[in-house]
């Protein structure tokens, strides 16, 4: 923390800061500039939130954070990327990594159909909800255990490792007993609870932004589960609420290169939930993977028009397989592998 | 649902559009105009979200809902307002109700000095948190039952009824078990599975606002706990964020007549984690009441600088006092009865 | 400007930032903390934004500026209020000034109808566009120099002040000829031209936040006015843009008192363009008033039904006496003398 | 415009609103739901923002438009994409066209040594500020005309057309006697005397999306640019204002794909005001190549650290030069012809 004193601050006002620095736990380091006095403040960064409170002593300006608060999640602390193993499946390295499926599962035969059809066109990895996060009381919820059995199914009969949303810390157990990959989603970003839950599970997870979470709250939420003793972490942007309303949220793009200089961590990113309508998943996709992305996470649905949610923006499987195609040749470009 | 054709839609295309509203179990309705062919659905209302899956049917320019999607929430379902009585105090009646009190509880001694000061200054609620929900894991991170018991000794001592703050479905009767009113934090706005869980509680629900969050979501989160049995829930407005830095939120204050209008639900609102600064609570507070608030929520501590969490934003015992003289004599001119 | 060394940052490169930094034109003092270096450029404030430039030099984690870029809009510049005394009115003194009109001046009958009826409820400012900004080109563009005769035409009548939009540098001398005070839109807050232009003109300024204008930018603009020559503007909140769709705009009433802490300049909020409907801007009044607002703008219109822009929140002649009345008694409370 | 009456509403109230919408000229079309009656009001769309008002009527519930406000900028009007010569230049065909530059002249080495190397670089045109929009009064403004004579001299070196902003109406004549394009900045977005002084120029209009302004609003400001005259207009997404202070602004990359289906303008993104930072601004330009856009922007100067302004996100030339062949290799997939 830098602790700015006002412009003509007295010497006991300055003072006064010094020793309720060290009140606190730690050292001060003053610098004395021509218009204002600056004091640094020097201990444990953890804790120095607490610092904020000096804004309120006589002559203090303001007080500024000069170090991010996460550690773990940090390239300060870790060398390279994180590159997280999920059966054949490399999160994180040479290629860029296709997850696809359906919003929700709604019964066996859709879901197995679509497994087979994402498989087929070439998706590393099948997503699909069994416990949904509703706005409304009143919408489908998930089919719940039922919905975790179908989705082990459709893993046997494909071998695509499984990407399944945990809802509530009660529930990590039995998500984990039959996923490969347990998804936080967009409205529990900062379920704490949740996050040391999924932090103590013996399975990756993937981290999805919150539609008003900033890049270092993300990161602070990653910090939560690799705390808790979990080092495998997928962040993935699935786009931002902003006033703009033609679609339903703005992909925030530069997320990607952002966050892949502050953190080892491998970045997804999720155009259906970004944009909402599949006719501009196409595009976007290719923008992910242009752009740097190390996945991506893309609905698909055999019939999205009965589709029980989100169906708006789930691409049928024909028109996933070319996606698959038209990304396939701009992967080979920016990565080394192209997509998987 | 309303469905607007696209100019020169042919009328297969309008045909197909009806036979599958009715194939998803609605009546159609068609408006023919000058330009545009309009057909709107007619059956259940809450499940009406799967209906814009038809934006993608040819054809059609657009799908828009025309209801809201609450009800049990809504002054369509309830005449005249709720009013939550918790003990003494009437919440949504002609009194501004204030509930007031520290952050966090950081032990006996700060929590019942606080509470023996905001009682003797009028406040007619004791806040205090024993699970606090903090964005770094390194952060202090409450009490807990520990926390509760302190809260259940300051009710003892000055009669004050506790407002306590459930972080996770699975604490929900450990918290009940202790508290006046269950508070909903905003990080979990939407965390569903804890909505149904304070819904089945026997205590009063104070749920906040989301720093994201509509007011058409805050209705329906509020509906979850509605549906799931609670009727007893109070909304409250904390600020929300905006581009704008100079403060640590933006105090939505037109959500507070809005609200109203919409909702038979008491609205409170909470100038101290909207702004984020001590010296800029008591303004807040006076535009609250002036522009109609059931109640406010405001932070006092009695050593802000020594304080866990939230230290820049609480206000000291004495300037709490005179923030509740000055909003009385403006509560007597816009409600019944002034403040309580 | 504080250039802030990454952890293991070379002495070489420390070196090469303090001679770049002294190369641009300023002196460099360096600090050395246990984990950083930090460097404070010393000089002229006004330009170190250039100094943003070193966050590209090697070891260089952030550059972070201390002081706000404005000066003459600024506290530390300035002892006491700004009062602006336009005919018998002083805004910024004791009393909260009511401005009051039509968004368009539509005919003569129209204008002059309200200017009476507004004057009666105790209004002491005319409002009324006579050049309007409308988002679309097909809308009613305001009747130009002869709705600024009208405007002149109802001061003769009742005496009242006229505040009216000037919508390009090239008009400036024309609508300064009839006006009392010029008033710079929402859409203009950055049209540094016109802001140059209203800067030397005689006439007293209300310059608008922008939808999108943080409180800086804002005081910014102002100061493009002051360094102009004028020192008589008044800053107009009027609604910021969120992701909230159930108002027109969010009315950030924070701002009031956080721009009363940083400038000496008077803050006037408009509650009409900020909720956007006519049953919501009475409580935003008195919330602006029980804010400490040095005045309020308030939409008047004698048939809304009928009105050429801006209906949807024009109160009837008659709703805003009671207004009036009933923002008295709030303001008898938080300011000296009262609402005139 | 679409009218929902109120559950329950009364016969003479839908009766009120039927008149209501005939005396402002419109005809009424009744439908009558089970729950809800829908008046269409069917007329002249572009003045029908004065429907709005219906919003205040005894029984409404709400005033919903169905079309969107703008006509020429439409696909609706016009068949195909319209293709901007400028030179040898084709904006909006087969070939993906960079504009590269400056953000400021500030002396003629500095820009004709930028012009021959983003020529050699395989740029198509070149950008370079003589009039500067700052958000400091202080800060450089510009050499003006000055500036503009150097980017003619550079025009005639190289052959490349000049792209420059014009910021006031007084200026435009001076300006297009020296520009290929004119360029109305950010700020000016609706600066609406801008507007329609550039739509009666001659030359083709380069228009840059406001950090607020929705992609409806940017394509009414492209309508008053059309319904002057000036059939020339191409828009560009810069990134627009969000809460998310990791970067400048948030580029918004969805913007292209949904433009481009609403209009039948070329679309260009400009990564380095997005950003605001060089080095992330590679990445950002795959990504918009290979999102569709017609074109990008990008600041290049010799030596960013001395800029006088946007030092910070201005690419070096030898950096500039390994973008053109990145993204070259992206072109040749997303587009017929690559870049230009």
């Amino acid at each position: 923390m830098i602790i700015v004193m006002k412009k003509g601050a007295e010497q006991k006002e300055v003072d006064a800061v010094i020793q309720w620095i060290e009140s606190v736990g730690y050292q001060a380091h003053v610098s004395k500039g021509v218009e204002r006095t600056i004091i640094g403040a020097i201990g444990d960064e953890r804790e120095k939130v607490r610092l904020k409170a000096a804004e309120d002593m006589p002559g203090v300006e303001k007080v500024m954070p000069i170090l991010q608060p996460y550690k773990l999640a940090s390239r300060e602390t870790k060398d390279g990327d994180t590159i997280i193993q999920i059966g054949d499946v490399a999160v994180g390295g040479p290629k860029c990594v296709v997850i696809a499926g359906p919003c929700a599962v709604e019964n066996e035969e859709q879901l197995l159909q679509t497994a087979h059809a994402v498989k087929k066109a070439g998706a590393s990895m099948l997503r699909g909800g069994a416990f949904k996060p509703r706005t409304s009381p009143y919408s489908f919820q998930g089919l719940g255990e039922e919905g975790l059995k179908i989705l082990a199914k459709a893993r046997q009969e494909t071998g695509l490792p499984i990407v399944t949303e945990v809802m509530s810390a009660a529930d990590v157990e039995l998500v984990e007993a039959y996923a490969d990959v347990l998804q936080v989603g967009t409205r529990n970003v900062q379920n704490f609870a949740l996050l040391k839950a999924v932090g103590l599970a013996k399975k990756p997870v993937l981290l999805k932004r919150g539609m008003m979470t900033t890049l270092e709250e993300l990161l602070m939420s990653a910090e939560y589960i690799l705390a808790s003793g979990n080092e495998d972490v997928m962040l993935c942007e699935r786009g931002i609420r902003t006033f703009e309303t033609a679609m339903r949220n703005t992909l925030d793009i530069s997320a990607v290169p952002v966050l892949k200089e502050k953190t080892h961590l491998p970045v997804i990113v999720d155009p259906s939930h970004a944009i909402g309508k599949w006719r501009f998943v196409l595009p976007l996709a290719k923008a992910a993977v242009a752009v740097g992305a190390d996945g991506l996470m893309v609905e698909v649905h055999p019939d999205p028009q009965h589709a029980l949610s989100d169906g708006p923006q789930s691409l049928k499987p024909k028109k996933f397989a070319r996606l698959m195609e038209e990304i396939e040749s701009i992967a080979t470009i920016v990565r080394k592998d192209g997509v998987s």
